[in-house]
């Protein structure tokens, strides 16, 4: 890995050091425009030639049956099985306190306000097919949406003829019954536009490949009704450490973000010289023994060890950067806590490695990339909800508040909101 | 207004009678475009040369200073003053029970999660300045989000060298200490891009016309790392109102949304053909009398009355339409409190006009329109936040959760994710 002295870096090299790669390729923007609007025009016989197509389905048929689940879900392997059933049951400790309650607040004598929480009605969950099935990610966007009480949860996958029993088993324990083997753009048209055999859906979650991020933009955007998650970027880690680290652990950190993809975000930032030698080789002795080293490697080359003054200033480009994941291993990380600002998920201490986070410690691994953690959260019971207002006011209420509405509306020239008021006062008392 | 009776159309009147209109306008996406890039290449001195040309400034300078705040805000009207005051003490009574409190879950024997809700560092609040000074939205935006804490809280109006003693005593009370006298899609690039003068925000809220809102949407999907509240749409509102209703009060509430603009959607279901009647005589007759009667009246082409069944199937309707606000102007509303699943703000009985909810009940009337209440909220506390996740294991905690994670990772195909528990079991035991 390159390592960089940040003093001696200029205001350019550090604003290349931490700028994420861009995201605009406009071949992908025309080739996802085309099949969304394919969609939008034909339908499901879009939906099922594109299947055919892209996600190599065989069958003449998206969907996956209860049944179909239920049976390969017997096929998953044991050891397996308890995994799953323990990082769910983590996963729900940690999310059911996220569920809130209605509350009232009578703000005037007979102005009575209240907040109600409810579920987002029909949510879609895009569980990529790639290069690996990540069972993972159904357990995180699933569990959340129960919790929330969605009535209709949806699941796209491309599972192409080839349905893994982790995932058929992960299906069956959050309790999915509208499960599509459909994936890319066209999966995400369907869910946003609905065809004749699929209603649409209110918001899409998950994450994806180009072709998959894009199309949740466009749709998010494009008047169809439907929202997504979150804003799309590459996966990214951002550790801090200091010389009471295990350079092992370090090392074996940086290279579990590395081999999510050849466009993952790999930074770490040290007090020490030393340390920082011993990090990078032990990168290299345990990237050679990787099966996906190919791929971390090529992340690395965009990765980068920067030397900074004092753990201060590496929490201040910390905050400024916003990871999606944040490991501090530094002696005094409780010291250090309040002064996170904006991150997606930290991991504390020397025991505490990203992946943990990733599958089974209970917090969820869809989180915000691309530094958009300074504005918003990772996937949570919330992300599955949404509020109502709702105010009743009894004669003696309008009264009291008359006089407010009627002065603020006529000072704003809206002279038909004060009549609403007055006709009121004027008839009913 | 139309009387349209439900069960006589068929599902393409239907699908029309409940459509918004399209929202798409090449002609203004290329000028908005043109605008952002000129402030993204540009910064300071296009923002400038902007706000001339557009917004009427005669000043070399876009900085209101707390000064003229202070000293413009002591012009205020006694009375409106008062009123100004009474709303900001029920909105902050609404708003402060949605502060949340961070939690910690030990989800297995040395693994502690907590989750931890912080403010948006920087926001950005464009209060419009149009037809009608929008003191108000400048409450409604600025105190949820002192609420939740946010540090930087900046103000985009083009006040046009003539600064409102409302909207200055509004920004004074709620404690607005950077002001700039900018509109337009030059403010949303200035908020998204940062410029020499005005560092960038990580959030914009507030509405806007058709350039205001194009330029959110686009700045929040090209990658500057600034989100955006939500989506855009011109207001509405649906009235559900049965015989025992007041014509004057629901004719009375349908003019207080059309009067918002010529793109506004009106819409009453009632059970009851002679209440039908009524209303629209009534509101043919309230009509005459108001100020901003053309914009109304055009409002009023595009609206219409919909005789339905009986109040269920109006229930349905509604949700399927999810309004930005719904009046329930019916006898037995509370029977049907339940029912409601998709709104933005809800007003219950015969004396809760959407007015006081526009000012000042204490409810938000920042809402979503274009049917995204299906999924997203008003503006709240929580939309000036965002949570992160932290979790810290013990050495007996990485133990106990090794072989769950090692487990999954493994069979999702990612070696370096299971490798970075392993080291640590090895080593640190």
């Amino acid at each position: 890995m390159k390592i960089y002295n940040y003093k001696n870096l200029n205001k350019e090299e550090v604003k290349k050091l931490f700028t994420r790669p861009a995201q605009n390729n406009f071949k992908v923007e025309k080739q996802v425009r085309k099949i969304l609007s394919e969609i939008k025009n034909n339908g499901h016989t879009a939906v099922l030639n594109y299947a055919k197509k892209f996600d190599g389905l065989k069958s003449n048929s998206i969907v996956i049956s209860k049944k179909e689940i239920f049976e390969q879900s017997k096929r998953i392997d044991k050891k397996l099985k308890k995994a799953i059933d323990d990082a769910y049951f983590n996963i729900v400790a940690f999310h059911k306190p996220q569920l809130r309650s209605n509350y009232k607040v009578e703000t005037l004598e007979g102005v009575l306000c209240e907040r109600k929480y409810l579920p987002i009605e029909n949510v879609g969950l895009y569980i990529p097919g790639g290069s690996a099935v990540l069972f993972s990610t159904l357990l995180m966007l699933g569990i959340p949406a129960k919790l929330a009480g969605c009535k209709r949860i949806v699941v796209c996958s491309p599972i192409k003829n080839n349905f893994n029993p982790a995932l058929a088993y992960a299906a069956k324990k959050i309790g999915i019954d509208e499960f599509y083997s459909v994936g890319g753009a066209h999966a995400i048209g369907m869910l946003a536009y609905g065809t004749e055999e699929v209603k649409k859906v209110d918001k899409i979650f998950g994450p994806g490949n180009q072709y998959v991020t894009l199309a949740k933009t466009l749709v998010s955007i494009d008047s169809s009704g439907c929202l997504i998650d979150m804003p799309a970027g590459p996966s990214e880690v951002m550790v801090i450490a200091d010389k009471f680290a295990n350079p092992i652990y370090v090392a074996a950190d940086l290279l579990s973000q590395a081999e999510h993809g050849t466009d993952s975000q790999v930074i770490l930032l040290t007090n020490d010289i030393e340390f920082a030698k011993s990090v990078d080789m032990e990168v290299e002795l345990q990237l050679k023994k990787l099966e996906r080293k190919n791929i971390a490697e090529q992340c690395l080359q965009n990765s980068s060890i920067v030397i900074v003054e004092d753990i201060e200033q590496a929490l201040t480009l910390s905050n400024e950067y916003a990871p999606e994941h944040l490991i501090l291993n530094i002696k005094s990380y409780k010291k250090y806590v309040p002064k996170v600002k904006n991150a997606g998920s930290v991991f504390l201490g020397s025991y505490s490695p990203e992946s943990v986070g990733d599958y089974a410690s209970g917090t969820n691994h869809s989180l915000p990339t691309y530094g958009y953690a300074k504005a918003i959260s990772g996937v949570g019971v919330d992300s599955f909800m949404k509020s109502i207002s709702f105010q009743t006011l009894t004669k003696k209420g309008i009264k009291n508040i008359s006089s407010t509405v009627i002065e603020m509306a006529e000072a704003e020239g809206l002279q038909a909101h004060a009549n609403a008021v007055k006709v009121r006062i004027k008839n009913g008392n």
